[in-house]
């Protein structure tokens, strides 16, 4: 059963609450206006519902096909077809730039629908994902000879794109990539093998550009040797580039996405941007993508809320613990008589609908930031969007994870059953919390790099938007009951940096063992931080769906909020007890050194 | 990878520290004293891994075929042999009476033995798991000549059992069963559509007997007019019985354990125990299931975290924050190193070896109430059984679920592979928080229940032994850091339990509301008390087993025991936040309401 809308309503109110008229007014954006915005989202609701979705499954179940001697993929049944009609209506293009054929709309909307698209077909979203990526890297770091040859056939959808990053014995820490690039006349010639590359091969485009990390002879050792080169399947020539696909991972979820090892035979390629300073140019393209993954958490949360609920909707199981609920005309109750249910169903509501707000709120800023007149603007939102990037990407993929998780329990055995798809939505939201930088990384990259960042600049700003925010409702008595727990929030969260900034300074280590809660911790009171901001609007219009808004704050505040104090209780204990370990200790109760 | 190896060293300490001398000082454990017990150990462990092992990831990818036309399955290759030779071993009786062909071995003992089984090949495991279900019921309720006709043969494997309890329309709420028996002669026959019967249809032993819930033609409406029925496959005149398995769920894991659709078409049964009183002899044959289902988690945590070790100790990515560590002779350091690695294997580590603790306790406990000559030592014994193991059941499957996960993590892209079957441990573990009873009806049963059952007599022993621990532990110094927040978790415990019987009492829909955070607060209360138990034993031994014991247990309490705050606040915001939502609300955000 797969049970999706597209939640447009829901996103019409985020993009009025978070600053889309702001987007809109840019001269940019001018094609873009609400109206436009919302009547697109429908209408990309409706293709995927009706184009996306019923592949969802198949690919799930088949797979893609390998095969080992023309080191080809095929894949699952209608894909091909589904891509065409994907690039027939222009998506590949929707965000990128008119002058290679794109339609240039704004960040904020296209990630809403990114959205969409994740939540029909995941396996799917990522052969465009990965391509955006591409794209962002080469028009920031491409000379302009690869941005005429590249951009437009990326742009088009007509070749799709891949980041080679990977290789067996690094991920985490790329200073060890150890792929060889060779100077020869106006190009270079790559020789390496690269794993986990996604969709690194295929049968939906013509050609495949893979955007490659390697080393040039004279390289520097480590992360300051890499370089970045650009390696399209079929050079320029249309002639075949020596760069296969060697082999396929067997994966607990995205079945339908190929993970490829990628071997590069002396392949052609072309230096994008200097020698040695690739990763500069990968970051570019993994903060991008990383903000599209966070995403993954409320797209794959949302379709099983959804699954969750209709299941619900139609169950009936023992009776109400208020006998005045008793349904009379039946021999049991609804299932949404019990507390339990609504409490599994409202962690899952009041996480997503703030998430996906946070989502939206950085897309809006990384539009200023790009096309706002004003530096001092573009600054401020730059500024943000840095902060709470890696936060998006850590937080939201996790906490997707625990609402698939609460939707399946919900559905009981029926939610461990293929039937119901909750049990996919699982195994395909998993890897978020593991690629594009695990969650960790982003963790170290939030309390090691963003913190100390110009003096604690980035921090100070976000510190604004919350004085900002609780200056703005202070006098609105209906907003207490909000700001209070906001503000204790932050305060805990101020209270919980300064400690962390002192001892941080004496002790590198203590800075790897707080991250992880750290970052959740800054999650809860940007949560919050939204939550306000919707309660904030909801509150002078009438209806129903501002009620439930209200509501559902207020379940957020009293309800999930509380896990503040697990985190700043286990940030307090910082380091000792996890490094007071001998490695041989953590084998003590197997009795036994594993061999190597 | 499968990699495995019984933590028998680990299991001998816990045996010593949680009493198994009482156990085998009783007559009837005499042949299993402790150098028997770990020898059996020690055998099994190497059997579940020589045996169990390599067919679990086989079992996996193979699943089982089932043929609609002839109604039968054919288990994954191996499967076969692997029964019988687990039947020679006399695995099936291990537990059983030596009247009826077992060995009649302890509860405790073969509870270890069970984790092994489920550690190395969980789909297997539930074969033999639920044919000890069967046993249980029958003999507690079974009479002479059912048990003289089927228990000789169950208990030695050559025929196995099921419970049939689950209809379409019902799951959670059994008094909805609608299956009719109608009396003929000295039989019944029975109508009716089962589902989710484990192991109700394969080819690994020559008959196979349902344990059946049905309706007599008289039987009162609701959960007091259900009886039992003992329906066997082929009948006693070895005639095949019209009991068919009309297919088969698709699941997300424990893909070699058969979930059958079973019909029963005017199918011969016997009853069991007295007409409509069969949800008590169902219960018998449940609460023995649920520890067991409680230590899935221990099982599949273990197997995940040895995983996920063998992995961490071979892999080299980036370098220690403290530059003292580095190592010079490599271009990156273990990632032992990181703290963040070392925080998700210690978070597995000190709830699984707690949660091991809680289940031997239970399980000696269990011993002591069967075959204690003291009736005061079986009542008190009896109660503690009864009290923890809806504890057990739901916290030891959900933390074990998160165990698997930061398992995964550990492992990074190598933990979503099936190469490592990390993920097939978490996709195998998952149905454990959902059969045998969801967690939240555990919740309910702990606080509905077990809490107000004789005035609250069984939570009153339990905090006996608490204030035992304490008043035994008080005057050694050295047990003061972690005595202090044991006592401070089961202060937070006994006020929380005390408000809510004073809620319980006005509003039922209370106890729905917080039993599930509840019941996770007296878990925590109840591993702070294993891990005392634990910590009380090492201090008085010298080794570095010991050593790190107690590290371990610093850890727990200072790093994982915070998560009661976030519990108690969650039980203190009581029924109001989720109850103020109508049903249509749940969709608010969706704007819709999915048509039925």
């Amino acid at each position: 059963m797969q049970i999706y809308n597209a939640p447009v309503l829901e996103m019409k109110f985020l993009l009025e609450a978070f600053g889309y008229d702001q987007v809109s007014a840019l001269e940019a954006f001018e094609a873009f206006d609400m109206e436009t915005a919302v009547a697109m989202l429908e209408q990309h609701g409706d293709f995927c519902k009706n184009e996306l979705l019923p592949l969802n499954q198949i690919g799930d179940q088949q797979g893609i096909k390998y095969d080992p001697v023309a080191q080809t993929i095929t894949m699952a049944d209608g894909f091909k077809e589904l891509y065409q009609k994907y690039v027939e209506l222009g998506m590949p293009g929707f965000v990128h730039p008119e002058e290679y054929g794109g339609s240039g709309a704004p960040v904020s909307l296209a990630n809403l629908m990114g959205e969409m698209v994740t939540s029909t077909n995941k396996s799917f979203s990522m052969c465009p994902g990965l391509t955006n990526g591409l794209i962002e890297a080469l028009k920031h770091h491409g000379s302009d000879e690869q941005k005429k040859t590249f951009l437009p056939k990326l742009v088009s959808g007509e070749w799709s794109g891949t980041m080679c990053l990977t290789e067996p014995q690094c991920g985490t820490d790329l200073g060890l990539v150890r792929s060889q690039a060779v100077p020869v006349d106006d190009h270079y010639l790559l020789t390496g093998t690269k794993i986990w590359i996604t969709f690194g091969e295929h049968d939906l485009t013509e050609n495949i550009v893979h955007l490659v990390l390697a080393r040039l002879p004279d390289a520097p050792a480590g992360i300051k040797g890499i370089s970045l080169f650009v390696v399209p399947k079929f050079d320029l020539n249309g002639e075949r580039n020596p760069v296969y696909c060697g082999g396929i991972e067997h994966k607990m979820g995205i079945h339908a996405s190929p993970t490829c090892v990628i071997n590069m035979e002396g392949a052609k390629g072309w230096l994008v941007g200097k020698p040695h300073k690739g990763m500069r140019a990968m970051f570019t393209m993994m903060n991008h993508a990383r903000l599209g993954v966070g995403s993954e958490g409320v797209a794959l949360g949302e379709i099983s809320y959804q699954t969750a609920l209709a299941y619900a909707k139609d169950r009936r199981q023992s009776r109400s613990l208020d006998k005045e609920k008793w349904d009379q005309n039946a021999e049991a109750d609804n299932i949404l008589v019990h507390p339990d249910v609504r409490r599994m169903l409202l962690n899952i509501k009041s996480t997503n609908e703030a998430m996906r707000a946070l989502c939206l709120w950085v897309g809006v800023q990384t539009d200023l930031a790009h096309s706002h007149p004003e530096e001092e603007v573009r600054n401020e939102a730059n500024d943000l969007v840095s902060l709470l990037t890696p936060v998006i990407k850590s937080f939201v993929t996790e906490r997707g994870f625990w609402n698939i998780n609460d939707a399946m329990q919900v559905a009981g055995g029926s939610g461990y059953t293929s039937d119901w798809c909750i049990e996919q939505y699982m195994r395909d939201e998993r890897i978020a919390l593991i690629y594009e930088g695990t969650n960790h990384i982003q963790a170290l990259d939030l309390v090691g790099r963003k913190l100390p960042q110009d003096m604690g600049r980035l921090f100070q700003k976000f510190n604004e938007k919350v004085s900002e925010m609780i200056r703005g409702c202070k006098e609105d008595p209906r907003m207490a009951e909000f700001l209070t727990p906001f503000k204790q929030s932050a305060k805990l969260l101020n209270e919980v940096t300064m400690e962390l900034s002192v001892k941080a300074m004496e002790d590198r280590e203590v800075v790897g063992a707080v991250a992880s809660n750290y970052l959740n911790l800054f999650a809860f009171v940007s949560l919050s931080y939204v939550w306000c901001q919707q309660v904030k609007v909801a509150l002078d219009r009438e209806g129903s769906f501002y009620e439930t808004k209200i509501k559902t704050a207020r379940y957020f505040f009293n309800h999930v909020l509380p896990e503040i104090h697990m985190l700043a209780a286990r940030i307090k204990d910082g380091k000792e007890h996890m490094m007071a370990f001998e490695p041989d200790e953590f084998w003590s109760a197997q009795g036994f050194v594993p061999e190597s």
